[in-house]
């Protein structure tokens, strides 16, 4: 009984300091939600790079001036320790010429919109012309054979799931057409490949996108169609399955490019040597302005220095910002930054990333010990305020992920992912389809959580 | 020791039915959102009421336009007995002349974009030109006195607190700036009035609205002027206080015209005479389309219709939706339609509006009993895979708010809330801001929640 009594007392003293432990914890988040959502910079610094540079593709004079303005705004975040990190990216070019046309086998031509997937070899300017076959997924070349393929284009023209609420899992349901089109097609003697582009929506944007070659299977052309021209061309083939596409393509690679990580830190007061780092990518694909992907990362970890220094607020380890080159084609940044923080013995305890989009913050993916996932669950009511409620998802970002075996605990930032598919790799994903607040509070919910990971570590 | 097995097993059984009835209604609530993403109406009908009629001001000729397209849209949702509520609506008219200059003290003019409040006394076409006295809240009027206001612009520039995370609540602490202004201006000498739009963003869009005016206090123009005009009006103030305002107005009251609210149901399989409304209001303001204020949730209330009928899914009660005509400027539909509720002894258990923006949902603002607030938040599990999570704020909507001395038992969808200010009551409130995904998922969260009074009562 007496046992029992001070397992009482001892359950109610720690409930007692937990609770007045967040009190003050929560006292420190809204100060820095409110700083970010006042005085935040981040929609500032997303319009400069969206407006004075655009899109930046690995390799592109553009993306060599995103490092310059990358590094500046660091400084001017606030950061210690600016430097950058050396790394050879792909240097890919879409070239002038992109154009498709369904022939019909009158000879009258419709043009539809559509881009060469990221990587792909063009039709050195001149025009393709081949005949269509529609699939669905890749088991029905296997039914269909080399006969029935050889020496046509595949147009692979399985939508993204609409019904499923998470529009990423809807993603990672269709998007093997893209990234696989050609690999999977050319051994079935397919002369290029036609993905339908990755949205639920029906519209007239084309959404490129990373694919794959290998040394082994020859390299045919691959380019994605908008929606609106996948249903066209899937109509005018069920009236005329003789129909031709004719694709001009000038896209080319060039020789790998230097180009560069770009970091800023505020160094630890009492385990400098401890990392939590935050960061986004700097690349963007060539057609949009690379607002949502990635400059809103980029802006966001940068806000979250500018925000530890705006309220003064000293941290025990130091948290890295980082703006990782070369995320969509081939991830070489990131590769790249783990490689050297293992040779430099660095220590990441966390690594968050922000790479869904700068929309309203729903919560965060997490990847790794589960007893760590726990403690950070048990802060969670601290941001219900944030309206901030989703825990329970795996998953981290492509740029973090190789510091994962070297022990780093990975978390994405997770924000409402209704709209992510509308721009996505599009000449849509435009600085005006970003929502100042929504921004904002991204970057304040990443403060929030570096700043509780700092506190109490995990 | 017996009573204790016994209340176990009878605990054991609820919880086992409770969890095998979740489990089917998951199956039912998944079978919603399914049909709501995929095959789903909602945003089909509102392209249409955006672009073929466009901004639906109480009385104006387009709003009768749109009670004709409800009427056939109810039809089209598959609603049966569907009818109209005559209402005598105001009929203000904004006319030709709306413009305002800043005039320096060396004549010299620098225009700024404001709009006339809605039911604000124009200047017959002239122009009023005064000096301006900018304050922050109305206890600086009773600290100026009539002798520093009399014959001069009131300017009531306090923004909107952008450290608010739910955007409503800022809303709530500056809107007295608009709906009061020349009731409490006028008494002080004042002959207008200048209210900063409310957004807490910085953009050059005027946000009109509502405000009062009564009997006994002197009617002055009131108008709403843009944010970048408030900013660039107090910086100029501030250099120059003698500097005047020079505004014309043609707008006007003209008699009030018959209108109507548009019903439609699902006649009850059990309880016909019990009914379950879900609504949103078909006026608008007349600067932009309406839609998201209000076109989305009357699109999502005809959607839960649409949604129903597809399923085959038959209610125990009759399920209504309800158009509901001039919430922007009199509420006089919803207080018609109460008062014929009472007329006729219908018996409402439950009324949902949806009028905070067809973005994506959140979960839903109660007022009422707070067993019924309990019973509800029973069912908040199933409506986790849907990310919709907060049910603990308080409201539903003004429309079916005269239903609540009647005993319904009151919600209000509540999406999130972080664009609303971008678009609310300006020119900007238009079709392409609103995604159809977001739409879709909150007519489905409407559905399902109607789905689940229905089916366990309230």
């Amino acid at each position: 009984m007496v046992k029992r009594i001070i397992y009482l007392i001892i359950g109610f003293c720690s409930l007692h300091f937990s609770s007045f432990a967040q009190e003050s914890d929560s006292v420190i988040i809204r100060r820095i939600y409110s700083i970010a959502l006042s005085e935040g910079k981040a929609y500032g610094w997303l319009d400069t790079l969206c407006h004075s540079i655009g899109g930046r593709l690995s390799g592109s004079p553009e993306a060599a001036k995103a490092v310059k303005w990358a590094e500046k705004t660091m400084i001017n975040a606030g950061a210690e320790n600016v430097f950058l990190q050396e790394v050879m990216v792909p240097h890919w070019v879409r070239g002038e010429k992109e154009k498709a046309e369904i022939i019909s086998t009158n000879k009258s031509a419709v043009e539809v919109t559509v881009c060469a997937l990221g990587g792909s070899i063009g039709t050195n300017g001149l025009p393709l012309n081949a005949e269509v076959i529609e699939i669905k997924n890749f088991d029905e070349m296997k039914q269909l054979g080399k006969e029935k393929i050889q020496g046509k284009f595949v147009f692979f023209n399985r939508p993204m799931d609409p019904t499923m609420v998470n529009t990423f899992e809807a993603y990672g349901g269709a998007v093997e057409q893209r990234w696989a089109a050609a690999l999977r097609a050319a051994p079935y003697g397919a002369i290029g490949t036609i993905t339908r582009s990755m949205t639920p929506d029906i519209d007239d944007y084309p959404h490129t996108g990373s694919m794959a070659y290998n040394d082994t299977i020859k390299k045919i052309p691959a380019v994605a169609i908008s929606t609106l021209g996948a249903e066209k061309l899937s109509a005018m083939l069920k009236q005329n399955p003789s129909l031709t596409f004719k694709l001009t393509l000038s896209c080319k690679a060039l020789p790998d490019t230097l180009s560069h990580n770009v970091i800023g830190e505020i160094t630890g007061s009492k385990n400098p040597e401890k990392i939590i780092l935050v960061g986004g990518h700097l690349d963007s694909w060539d057609n949009g302005d690379g607002a949502h992907d990635d400059g809103a990362g980029v802006v966001q970890s940068m806000e979250v220095i500018n925000i530890f220094k705006q309220l003064g607020i000293t941290t025990r380890h130091t948290i890295r910002a980082v703006a990782f080159m070369n995320e969509e084609n081939g991830v070489r940044g990131g590769k790249k930054y783990a490689e050297l923080a293992k040779e430099n013995g660095e220590q990441h305890i966390a690594a968050i990333e922000s790479d869904a989009g700068g929309f309203t913050p729903r919560g965060f993916f997490m990847e790794g010990d589960s007893v760590k996932k726990e403690k950070i669950k048990s802060w969670k009511k601290l941001f219900e305020p944030y309206n901030v409620h989703s825990w329970n998802h795996e998953g981290s970002g492509a740029d973090i992920h190789p510091l994962k075996e070297q022990g780093a605990f990975l978390l994405g930032l997770s924000p409402d992912s209704q709209r992510y598919f509308d721009i996505h790799h599009t000449p849509n994903d435009l600085f005006k389809h970003v929502s100042r607040r929504e921004l904002e509070l991204g970057a304040a919910t990443m403060a929030a959580l570096i700043y509780l990971i700092d506190k109490y570590g995990l």
